[in-house]
């Protein structure tokens, strides 16, 4: 059974490696600086040694999943774009033209397109074909999907990110691409924590005021007729969510599985971050939060999910844009952890100085 | 007389060009995206076209110009480290061990390490001797420099900046080394601004609460009895400031002068520029935050000047540390602005997809 799989994969996260962890703060301790006055970045390189066992993390290879799907909650006018913007920009991904595609570039980040339930048959390779079927249902006429197909989604996901891993790739990044995913994302997120409509919804790409009422009507609706049952992030998935957000949160899951830093793009990566946590808490230790998204509902799921951002750009794309910058700071983590001086390296002798007599001791031991 | 050729430099900075502007906001309305989808990023694009005057900012070489200079305030015991440090850690700059030296090694980043007033001689070729002299005077007994060294000071920066931007360099970052300079940079923002010191002043490297209590009261007497003029920024640098201050003051206005994006650091780095920008208005628009240091006063300083961090990092090392994160932000931008498809770019043919029945026209107009 599919479940059973799924299960298979949750049970075998484990915690951080709490030695590796010891061994990195020792280091971070005795660098040149003043204790912890690299802050955040401190705390990166003491996590990471934690997910991987080792010292120093090696950062070469590093992608984006992309997980494109439609949403059958299209059809209430929840979005201000055309539902082919999803098959369009699937598309466009791949050639280079969208905002994930010119970040990643200028990052070194390589993209995985994959189809979970683009509303039309693609035809392009490089676009990998794991089409469950053709958009989810309506949620405001019923489940979006089988409590099956919601488990298939997110193996998905999970075999994706296992693959990535096993190719090499040491940072992963998740983002999306499906036209009406931010009302969606707010129904998963108020049904997984309680959230009222009014706080999670936001106005997406653009919608009028009008619409953005009509947006939490729907959502209220979802969840007051569909019933998810909060207890089972599954369900939740599977009654409001989407394709797109269980395969994302499959990733968050594969690359715990794998035991590879998972970044979080925006709020609909953010909320299939929190149904990641809810299925496995033991894969929140291997997610990195990247920028504060500008959609409102963001932060509440950054906060339920006990993540805080390291970039504050307003960005509110989606695609996986943000992820690339995430990747950079973890590189300016990675490169202090590996290349700074010790105290010890850092002490200098006179051939460097002409004129000791007015000053201290050399040494650094007090920085 | 020097301060005419200040005067001079000052003068010489004139406004962003508003019509590039207008035409970097019709290609960003233009790219295939939601409108002001990619948020600040978009901001930092539209700014770059009026540093410029060009639609496309080329960020080829970068550097972080770092001001190395003791502090006569260190006597007090206001820091928590050696005075020798600010010497040893200017020649580790060179060796490639400090913070900063690694972080800019990652991102492509060169370092300028400028002597404007280390407390020893520096037999070393990497370092640019511009020596004032050896430290100022302790600011709780008296003026930290000359009204004139000041004015030295401030020249040393610009010229440092436009040798920097006459070489090529397209972004400049503004660092520090200073032992105790975190005690003259409170000073300076509470004589420019009024702030109190116990709001101001920090724990630098790691005070004692008592050694913290003390720094407060050394700012109060250095404000008091060295009497400041809030309405001359050359005045606050000299009385209560150090060359360090002044020197990275001056690498503002002279980015400024020449046009290219200068990026401010920590806490003692947003102090300068907020001292540059009350000497020279028009300098602030060359200005761009980039991460928000843990150091109480940044805020304070940040507020005062009008510019928000990028990046939240809780890092409080200095030394231009954070410079080099937010020249990846820049070319995050920079990638955006040139690479995006446009809307008629990205709009997609029959090629790419088997099954268009069940879809809209396959326009993004509407994205």
């Amino acid at each position: 059974m599919s479940i059973d799989v799924l299960r298979g994969y949750v049970g075998k996260i484990t915690g951080l490696n709490k030695e590796a962890m010891q061994k990195a703060r020792d280091r971070l301790g005795i660098l040149a600086k003043p204790p912890g006055s690299l802050g955040r970045l401190e705390d990166i390189a003491e996590r990471l040694a934690g997910i991987s066992g080792k010292m120093y993390y090696d950062t070469g290879k590093r992608c984006v999943i992309i997980m494109a799907s439609d949403n059958g909650v299209y059809e209430e006018g929840v979005a201000s774009t055309p539902q082919s913007v999803t098959l369009a920009q699937t598309i466009n991904i791949t050639r280079g033209l969208t905002g994930v595609s010119v970040i990643a570039k200028q990052f070194n980040t390589e993209l995985i397109a994959v189809d979970v339930g683009v509303n039309a048959d693609i035809n392009n390779p490089l676009v990998i074909n794991r089409k469950i079927r053709k958009s989810t249902w309506n949620i405001a006429k019923g489940d979006a999907m089988t409590y099956d197909e919601a488990v298939q989604a997110l193996l998905i996901g999970i075999e994706t990110a296992v693959e990535a891993a096993e190719s090499g790739y040491m940072l992963l990044g998740v983002g999306e691409m499906g036209i009406a995913n931010t009302t969606t994302s707010a129904a998963v997120l108020c049904a997984l924590t309680g959230l009222r409509a009014e706080d999670a919804a936001g106005k997406g790409a653009g919608l009028s005021e009008e619409s953005y009422r009509h947006k939490i009507e729907v959502i209220k609706t979802a969840i007051s007729n569909n019933k998810p049952d909060p207890g089972d992030p599954i369900s939740v998935m599977a009654k409001v969510g989407g394709f797109d957000i269980a395969a994302m949160a499959g990733v968050f899951i594969g690359g715990a599985y794998m035991r590879v830093p998972v970044v979080i793009d925006g709020f609909i990566s953010m909320v299939s971050a929190l149904a990641a946590a809810s299925l496995a808490p033991a894969a929140k230790d291997f997610i990195f939060a990247s920028h504060a998204s500008y959609e409102q509902g963001f932060a509440h799921a950054a906060k339920a999910l006990g993540l805080r951002p390291y970039l504050d750009l307003d960005m509110r794309l989606g695609e996986g844009s943000g992820c690339p910058l995430m990747f950079a700071v973890i590189d300016a983590s990675c490169a202090m952890m590996k290349n700074m001086g010790t105290f010890s390296e850092a002490e200098i002798n006179d051939d460097y100085v002409e004129d000791l007599r007015n000053n201290d001791r050399f040494t650094l031991q007090g920085i």
